[in-house]
């Protein structure tokens, strides 16, 4: 039989993620935070959602709504598709409705399952199981609520369990529901530090922030906004990421690599192989307008901070995403070092090698 | 009788500073370093400077040479008037003409006097009364070696002695020469702290960086470049550079309050300022095309560096600055901390206050 599927977020991945699973036949709820009952009212009152673009069809959903209970109850797998920020909001709300039976997956991640964790334990629920993506399968935005254009499916999707000894058996139940291929990475760590866009998105936010705030037309933030200074620190800032990640065990494809691999692009550094991307620069104008935007406001306190906190925790130095972080608070007014994701709040308070691998494999 | 003057330096500024003299009366020699004898022919054959402009006229010098004898015999007063990283260079074609009695003022400053002591101390010339501006007294621009506009002449200079105890001695000697009010600062850090190109030049190069180096038509520095978040890190690196000239006992005033008294500007914060302001709005289009501009590859090694290098060794957190420097050196891939004027390099080998007050009132 078929897993029960609950998705908890209805965005634009949380509606494309459930309307697809809908349409293999799957049995699917979607619940949204009570702060959005309006959009949920829409798509219940729809029945479904409706697919346009590469995937096309309408997946009927067995309920929609902004009661947690209803939407957990026997569910076998949750999809958590919430925005970083919203992770918390949504598991203060699911919390009391997920068994220990059940299979919780964050996509993507951006190491919310670890929080998680705590959130969790602090209700008892040790046996389930968590898990990660490092992204999104879809493309995709919503057009209106209940109808999502699927611009496209990406090729792969990191995955990863906690404990990660339950990877295989996490991966074996959700693999026929995804449309990608799924890469079974070592734990949760290494998904989440495989999100690319921390090292993408921030340093070219920063050193674009004129830009940014101008009154001018807007830019194409991949090509335009990544000049070669600009492709510089952002090198620099990966070079740090995976020396952290090392540091942790974690085997890191640089992101250079992974642009070539992924998209069949060719160049000797990152700025040559953005040149030659239709990807990246093919969709016109499409920069930020604020410093506000979720490039800098949940990839920093989500993915610069916890990289950083484990960099300080292991000794291994991060000036530069140490400075894009300060720099990024300062313009927003946040101290994201303190407000971000830091080892202790996912659930590291002893910082040893040993007992960070070990709190991974046995996820306790 | 006049004192005798030498102009060490036939930039911009050093053919300005000569020919304005000349033209007040003054006995002036002018000296470039050997590497640009071709300008020094033009100007020689000239047989000085021509003023146009806010100042009108031909200034007749004694001689333009690269020859550092011929250009220091007998004078009373020497101009240093290079830029920065060209201070050192000029000083060791210099230094061996320098005699005891010669008074040496760096315009501008930058620090220059301190690391000039040390040079030639080398030299056993420890009777040499050394000094230093915030800036240059004139806005100006070389139109061909020998012919200089002069935009304006600016309301105020700051000055100070190395020793500082002989300020007035100092002050009394080359107040006839300046087009300008002189104020007479404590000492030569307080010259130096308060040159704003740091605040105002550094925060805004990185923080349009995309933008300098894109291939659209250009921005205005101080105006389009300056957006509300540009201008709160410009602000705060402001904050981190009077608070540490605070710890060193300075008396600095705030970059907006500058702004507002010098031009007569109004506002509640740096953007609002800037925002009225014909004199940083009215030029057009004017920032820098490129990341190796004087703006970063002046102003973080021998202004922002000096300022954080005090910071450190006083306890004065400056993590601002600290990260400006930082991403500053991987753009341009020099290492500003240790290639910048540091502390020891200002002849502070040790960093006690105490040690650094003495120092400036007695040179030694």
């Amino acid at each position: 039989m078929k897993p029960v599927v609950s998705v908890l977020g209805a965005g634009n991945g949380g509606q494309a993620l459930a309307g697809h699973l809908a349409l293999k036949g799957y049995s699917v709820k979607l619940f949204e935070h009570p702060d959005f009952g309006e959009k949920v009212s829409v798509i219940e009152s729809r029945g479904g959602i409706e697919l346009r673009g590469n995937l096309k069809g309408f997946g009927k959903l067995e309920k929609t709504t902004t009661n947690a209970g209803e939407a957990l109850a026997g569910a076998d797998v949750v999809y958590v598709t919430a925005p970083s920020f919203a992770q918390k909001p949504i598991m203060d709300k699911a919390g009391p409705y997920i068994d220990e039976g059940m299979k919780v997956v964050f996509i993507p991640g951006n190491f919310g399952s670890l929080e998680a964790a705590s959130w969790l334990n602090a209700g008892k629920k040790e046996g389930v199981l968590l898990g990660e993506t490092n992204t999104l399968p879809y493309a995709c935005r919503q057009i209106e609520p209940g109808i999502v254009d699927i611009w496209g499916v990406k090729t792969k999707v990191l995955m990863a369990a906690l404990p990660s000894k339950r990877n295989e058996e996490l991966i074996q139940t959700v693999k026929e529901m995804f449309p990608t291929d799924i890469v079974k990475m070592s734990n949760v760590l290494e998904t989440s530090f495989s999100n690319l866009n921390m090292v993408l998105h921030c340093p070219t936010m920063i050193l674009n922030t004129g830009r940014i705030e101008s009154r001018e037309a807007g830019f194409r933030f991949y090509t335009d906004g990544m000049t070669p200074s600009v492709c510089k620190i952002s090198e620099i800032t990966d070079e740090e990421r995976i020396s952290i990640g090392r540091a942790l065990g974690l085997n890191l494809q640089p992101q250079t690599q992974w642009l070539k691999e992924t998209y069949g692009l060719e160049g000797g550094n990152l700025f040559e192989v953005l040149q030659g991307s239709d990807v990246y620069g093919g969709h016109g104008v499409d920069a930020p307008k604020t410093m506000t935007h979720r490039y800098l406001t949940e990839d920093v306190p989500y993915l610069l901070v916890p990289v950083a906190s484990f960099g300080r925790a292991l000794g291994v130095p991060c000036p530069v995403i140490e400075s894009i972080i300060l720099l990024a608070g300062k313009i927003n007014g946040k101290d994201y070092f303190s407000e971000g994701r830091t080892l202790e709040r996912m659930g590291f308070p002893s910082t040893g090698i040993e007992s960070i691998r070990e709190k991974l494999l046995e996820g306790a």
